[in-house]
């Protein structure tokens, strides 16, 4: 391990308190497993992870990368990792056999997360899905937008959907299932909404704009610089899988079912996501919606209310865990319109899952992320 | 006149049918003026009539470029106009006198477009204007969108507001005012299903992300490279001017009041605009829909039919005069999402212009334009 | 063959001269073929032929494509082909068995295009070829940069290297190689000073960064839009294949060996090569530089020699069929350094290809360019 | 001052041990100003800053967002500041008299830097500067670049020319001038192999691309989106300011006068600079000049090697301090050809400044960088 390495690690309180061996302190962090860590979420975890005060890398699993450096393919991580630290190969069994670690990320496709998962959980480990696989309520409803079974349904019940602003997460919670990116940026500014019945629940509209990298690292010519640059489109109408979650997180907060009109598109940059919501008011103005939008937010330091009239920015957002949003009121219609923006990557995946971390191993919500 | 240029503007024909002289064909071509040459559209303009087989460049203005050759500042254009052919300084009393130019583009400013307007119809002359000023039936409604007094109010009358696809133009035609960008996205798909009665008429969202060069050619720190580069947002919530005039005619179009939810973006391109409109269904499935575009669009060389379930692209229509679009039916919401995009400064802006300038002078639709 | 396809074609000639019959002017177009015409020069080609006055495309093939028509793939070009034109199957022997088609771009990986241009010369075809088979004078040189054996060694001297503005091409031509992106960029400005013996031989040093589109329409996760945005870096040093022909060409336009550093680049944009050369100077100041300049480029069409002291951007010749240069003197290090743009798609390969045609079949130089 | 704040700021150590009491811990900090806040590069230290373990926020100054809170400005700082925080209007002399910050960071035009370190020097303050007023060590050069005499020329003196990797820093320093962007990204390659005699010192060239934010935070047409998207180009050339210091340095280096051709561009990216550096070598391979750099960076956080035949790319050192290089060997031309690349605003400006800032008070060096 390198001076430069502890340092880092201990020397913020080493310089201040010199007494105090770097062993101690050394047993005082949680060690965590980072499983499929070279996609972009993946790739974020293993940053934030590695920079947070409170936990440190244990295991971080890649096929593609297995046996290499993690600081050769994250170069910025070199003095936060001991040296030598590695990517390695894995199976379900692997990890769930390793002693020292104690909180897994799973950064993997649907599918293969629930098998991760179930190996994980019957050996007593917590673990934050960032995958779709326990993000629903319902088999079917899995099937129907996932077009296959679930690979661990008796775990379904266990697992439990998480946006960090919204549902309480305790030590308590063994499986959570991070929300998807678009349906962060949705179900912030909606659920409290609905939660105190103060918007109609017909005639919702959602257009959101994603950055290219929501579509994973893939070697897609549909993805490739020159298809996507200067190009803005829609896919994937009338039904995208994040359609499932949303609506049934919507129906919950509104206590009857809520249908949503989700229109999805690509934009040309990498990160970020810009979401507007049409929804018919309750009420002339907005001030009762800043009023419920404070009452849940107003404490908490990732959501970031703007005043009506002014409008988020997917670049203020960019490498941040916030999400920031504002509404109007239009007289005309009668409707409110609801604009909100994520790094699709940090709140929208990655930041998100660690914020969860933070809240279910008691550190401050925002250690490691501002 | 360099031989170039004459080889250039006759030599097509000249090539196949030698014993035709230049002088002869020189006088087909119809002269036109262009004043405000140096924003986006004015130079789009410009470089579309430089190229017209049919019309030729007789004077084109510029407040900013006055004295500076046209080929200095669109090099592109150097073979195609006459040497030494620049930039003047222009009044409405001045342009309006030039005996041999018959046809003028006003790429202005709203205000100062109704101003050369008022002088070039009383010169007799026939003008194209893509500002705001001539869009709208009402002249309440311009003070309420535009924040003053219509400067040529007598000329309102004589407008008329033109999508080269939906309204017919002919050579009666002296005065009109060529829709905005976002109208043109919007309209172009709604009105055929609205004149056909085939769409319900309430709730309904449009949303438009827009590139940067819709916001002009402007020294304004909120369109610098840096604000705008890796950002996506509203603006203008929730009653942008061009709400003035896509009501005015969507109700014209249903034969009563339509009112809409326009929602405007701005996004990381330069050019382009993809807009998503969410619009209750009267029917099942979009055969009635694909029949009333086939019937309005299906001999239109710049409307383009997707069909269902692909997206129309910014990045296919970039350059063209084309405006692409599709539509989906979602059985869960009852809705139908349409899906059109066009290159923002051409089909939304100044080759649109063209267009209308072809029917007007009785060329073929496409001519200068594919 | 519907009436717009009719009108467009020949409407301009008809329109103005309504006596003569579109089977007469029929006969005078001269039917083209392209071979390989779905990458992002092949796509060019045919957008540039289709719309070309005095030919017409007689046949379009691509492995991927083959059975869709054209137009769906290229929806700019629906009015400007006959309907159902569509994407053929090929091997050289059948293109070389086309009767009616007599001139053929290649647009193929290397060694390909010498397989199908052995056929087509052997059939008495005419061939301009965008890959790099026959750019060398060689066969040693071929095999040492591109790392196989020569597939039809027997053309190489038959073959012959041409920048459309510095080496003659004529109707006797049978086998075009067009030169490659970087190096039109490059031996624009150099070869005019080499040959008249103006510039400094030695510690020649030429930067280049080109657009992404360069690296071809490949799903290859380097060239994927997250990996690309917002990068630049140089690659393929200290010697990319391009050397080979840069230096073949400015050795025999100095009369003697020259060897020049070459340093390519990727920047983040769709289009384009900026290219910066430092060559020590012969002269104090630029004027001998721009009178050599002039005299080369002073009539053509598509070089743009700007002032000393203003610098040429990929932007302003981004789908244009030009090369905009200029050249400052630096007196504290003896240096002239010139810089050159130019669209790599267009002048860098299409364009240059259809320049190259014009010259070999006696149109003007600027046909179907501007 | 919110509960958050406290937790955050002092929370990590609090949380470890929580007995320490924050009033304690709070005199630990060193209060730190900031002139200038509001340019990009000033954001960028104000962001360092307020994430820093070591120092704190004292005063954060702005000319034109004097009055609003930092927060405001930059959301993502919410929860680092006190509340209420705010851009303060300032003179040399109010800042100077500022008793409790004694490190101020000046982000100012050159010229006015020179002014506010007259003052805060006089009245014993240490003052790292970013502009380019004490980077030269001659006023005559410094005119001759920079059009004006000096506004502090006896500060000249004391004023030290500084790249953190490359010159001492100690407690003592009292007026540190940051080197500027494009010298840092090629003095940290040079400099090394200058001082080791390894290179050749004539015949150097120089390219490099930087990002827009690098021409500041600025109301200008030229900088705008729709100019500066797809567009790569030269400018400044032949004589561009950072020549000076550049030259200044290198000859210091090498102990005798060193000319270099530096050709400086625009990318269109936001961020980063990529430099590419073509100098005669002196040696066959690269194995000297990479013991060299090892010698000099082998422990150096900030600066990373990469193996020859691998090319620093901008993106992956965006948003960091580091700066990766490496160097490959060209056997044609006996040249070393060797790539760098920084962030512009982060290793190019303020982070280096932070990182010298660390240095001088005694920090680790990575302190609140990494």
């Amino acid at each position: 391990m390198d001076s430069l390495f502890l340092r880092r690690n201990y020397g913020w309180l080493v310089c201040g308190l010199p007494g105090i061996t770097t062993k101690f302190l050394h047993k005082m962090k949680t060690k965590i497993g980072i499983v499929g860590a070279s996609g972009y979420a993946g790739v974020e975890i293993v940053k934030l992870i590695a920079r947070h005060p409170n936990v440190e890398l244990g295991c971080v699993t890649s096929r593609s990368l297995a046996g290499t450096p993690v600081a050769e393919a994250m170069p910025s991580l070199t003095h936060l990792l001991p040296e030598g630290f590695k990517f390695e190969q894995s199976t379900p069994e692997s990890v769930a056999a390793m002693q020292d670690i104690s909180v897994w990320f799973l950064a993997l496709p649907h599918g293969a997360a629930a098998e991760y998962a179930r190996a994980l959980i019957a050996a007593g480990k917590k673990v934050i899905d960032l995958s779709a696989d326990f993000r629903l309520h319902s088999l079917d409803i899995y099937k129907e937008y996932y077009k296959e079974d679930h690979k661990a349904p008796e775990l379904l019940k266990l697992g439990k959907y998480v946006i960090a602003e919204l549902f309480p997460v305790s030590g308590e919670d063994k499986l959570i299932a991070c929300a998807g990116c678009y349906p962060t940026s949705i179900l912030l500014p909606l659920i409290p909404l609905m939660r105190e019945g103060a918007v109609g629940l017909e005639h919702i509209v959602i257009d959101s704009y994603s950055g290219v990298s929501g579509a994973g690292k893939k070697s897609d010519l549909a993805y490739a610089y020159s298809e996507r640059n200067e190009s803005a489109k829609a896919y994937g109408l009338p039904k995208h899988r994040h359609n499932s979650e949303i609506e049934e997180e919507l129906s919950i907060a509104a206590g009857r079912t809520v249908v949503v009109q989700f229109n999805p598109h690509l934009a040309p940059m990498t990160r970020g996501i810009s979401t507007t919501i049409t929804i018919p008011a309750k009420y002339d103005g907005v001030d009762k919606i800043y009023d419920i939008w404070q009452k849940y937010y107003g404490g908490r330091p990732f959501v970031k209310i703007l005043k009506s009239g002014r409008f988020p920015d997917t670049l203020h957002v960019c490498g941040t865990n916030r999400c920031d949003m504002s509404a109007v009121y239009d007289p005309r219609t009668k409707n409110l319109v609801i604009c909100s923006v994520i790094d699709n990557i940090v709140k929208g995946a990655s930041g998100q899952a660690v914020q969860i971390m933070n809240l279910m191993l008691g550190f401050d919500e925002t250690a490691g992320l501002l």
